[in-house]
């Protein structure tokens, strides 16, 4: 029964763990939500698992896991991860130990869209991109109703899509990815180049130093009309709206969904991608492309977690 | 029975079309090879299956037709085509009226990739990518088994990537698309520019003059050494060697097939695709990635056209 499903999802963030108990249509019904450790690993993940089981009375359907990085999901195996230690990168195997239950683990991203395409704003799409604006670009694909993979499980990293040859470094090793233009980083790393030549921005009002810019700090001034945040926001969008062309492109998505907590800067940042691939589509005489923001907010990557276990 | 299978494939190409009875085996038995007349159309197409049935003696498996365009892979039928014309877009239907046998359409991007899969050098990959370099660029993708056909039968267009905002315009309305960079076209047209500069580069011994040089007659320079023919390659190789990282960036596939005409350019230009892409995964930390030319040639779009009806 659909009703009585209740899977534990746990989302491994670079900076916050957030998990919760999901029940079959979607709904947080506990959740819990700690600062990543980030040399505790799959400890980490086995020690929220634990919290949420003490809650639950019983056992779960069964556990998903989004985690940063490449993840060997057939395995449950994070074969690479940018910014957290892994004592034990067999996430999978060591939550069977105290979990008598199916297991799943999937690159973050990948769970973010899977959540949306369960119960959120993609709900039974097919064809459906997702990307999440947050300090880098994460992004998960669903092809023919099937989460986007590869063979080794690093496929669907559009946030390192080289869009500019002669674009700033990325951390990734390459030079002008997506995640350089278009993201919360993007947007305050514009902004603190910036000011440098409008020190009257009021994005400083919001920031104690020019050094320590955010993308909400550039967002607030945005919408108090500064013009230097509005032109950050318009290139970065303009950026953006180039990454979404590129998914048209590439995936001819059903729709693009759009999360994390870049979206919150709103208009001026996604209005300009809207324009720019708009008027790039047109540019091709193709169709309008179907772009919604993720339903489920900030909590797609723990739902689609779950929803890994619930609808796998 | 496999071995007495025999499907007709159809490869409509921008300047031939080819068409041949394929067995069982991917092997051609008989072919045709006639100019596409770009006002034929789906009559072009009746015409060759006609030929082909006569000297067959017997109803084949199936037909498979390869279009340039976008194409609605499950009714059969073009929806959009660059360069040719198609005075009635419904291909299936109307080859049905003709053969009493199942009949399949599809982009010749995704036939070339379908027949690498089936019967070429990525025979029984279930994560395959390829890009067939011609004049354009044209690509197609298996992703978990099955072709990568996306909503409406537009995706897969990884030639139209773009890859440099500040790039040159595409004739798809873009600017900056990888095939402005990478492609046979786009080699000729850096050499045309480049031969401004050096008047005495031995490029212009193989051409007529400046504005009739083609990618072939850059590729006799360069296999003579020719410093500026040279340069061209190695800049064009570059920039695929770009798209090449986006590729894997995005699919992660087992292997990446190179066809089309411009392979024929060999080494000054492949090789330098190949370094670049080497020197950006290593960069990454990525593993290396195999990449293969096509084991079928030129005649991988008629062989995976036959594909299509053979192993659907």
């Amino acid at each position: 029964m659909v009703s009585e499903e209740r899977a534990i999802g746990v989302d491994v963030g670079g900076t916050t763990t957030k998990a919760g108990v999901v029940d079959g249509a979607g709904k947080i019904l506990s959740r819990l939500e700690v600062p990543t450790d980030p040399t505790a690993g799959t400890k980490g993940i086995i020690r929220a698992v634990e919290q949420l089981l003490d809650g639950l009375g019983g056992e779960p359907t069964g556990v998903g896991v989004g985690v940063a990085g490449f993840v060997d999901a057939a395995r449950g195996v994070v074969t690479f991860s940018p910014n957290l230690a892994y004592d034990d990168p067999h996430i999978a195997d060591a939550l069977r130990t105290r979990v008598n239950v199916p297991v799943f683990v999937d690159n973050d991203a990948n769970a973010a869209v899977w959540g949306e395409r369960s119960f959120g704003t993609a709900r039974g799409l097919d064809h459906v991109a997702m990307l999440t604006l947050g300090t880098g670009i994460g992004s998960g694909f669903v092809v023919d109703g099937k989460l986007l993979r590869g063979k080794t499980g690093s496929a669907g990293e559009f946030g390192h899509l080289v869009i500019d040859p002669h674009g700033p470094v990325c951390p990734c090793g390459l030079r002008g990815c997506l995640e350089q233009f278009a993201s919360g980083g993007a947007i305050a790393r514009a902004a603190r180049r910036a000011v440098q030549d409008d020190p009257g921005s009021s994005i400083l009002n919001f920031a104690e130093n020019a050094a320590s810019i955010t993308g909400a700090d550039v967002a607030h001034a945005a919408r108090e009309m500064d013009e230097t945040a509005r032109r950050v926001m318009r290139e970065a969008g303009a950026a953006l709206g180039i990454g979404l062309v590129n998914i048209v492109n590439v995936f001819d998505p059903e729709v693009i969904v759009l999360g994390g907590g870049a979206v919150a800067a709103g208009e001026p940042f996604l209005g300009s991608a809207r324009d720019t691939m708009n008027g790039m589509l047109a540019a091709q005489r193709r169709r309008p492309q179907r772009l919604d923001l993720a339903l489920l907010g900030t909590d797609a990557g723990l739902v689609g977690a779950a929803a890994l276990a619930l609808q796998p």
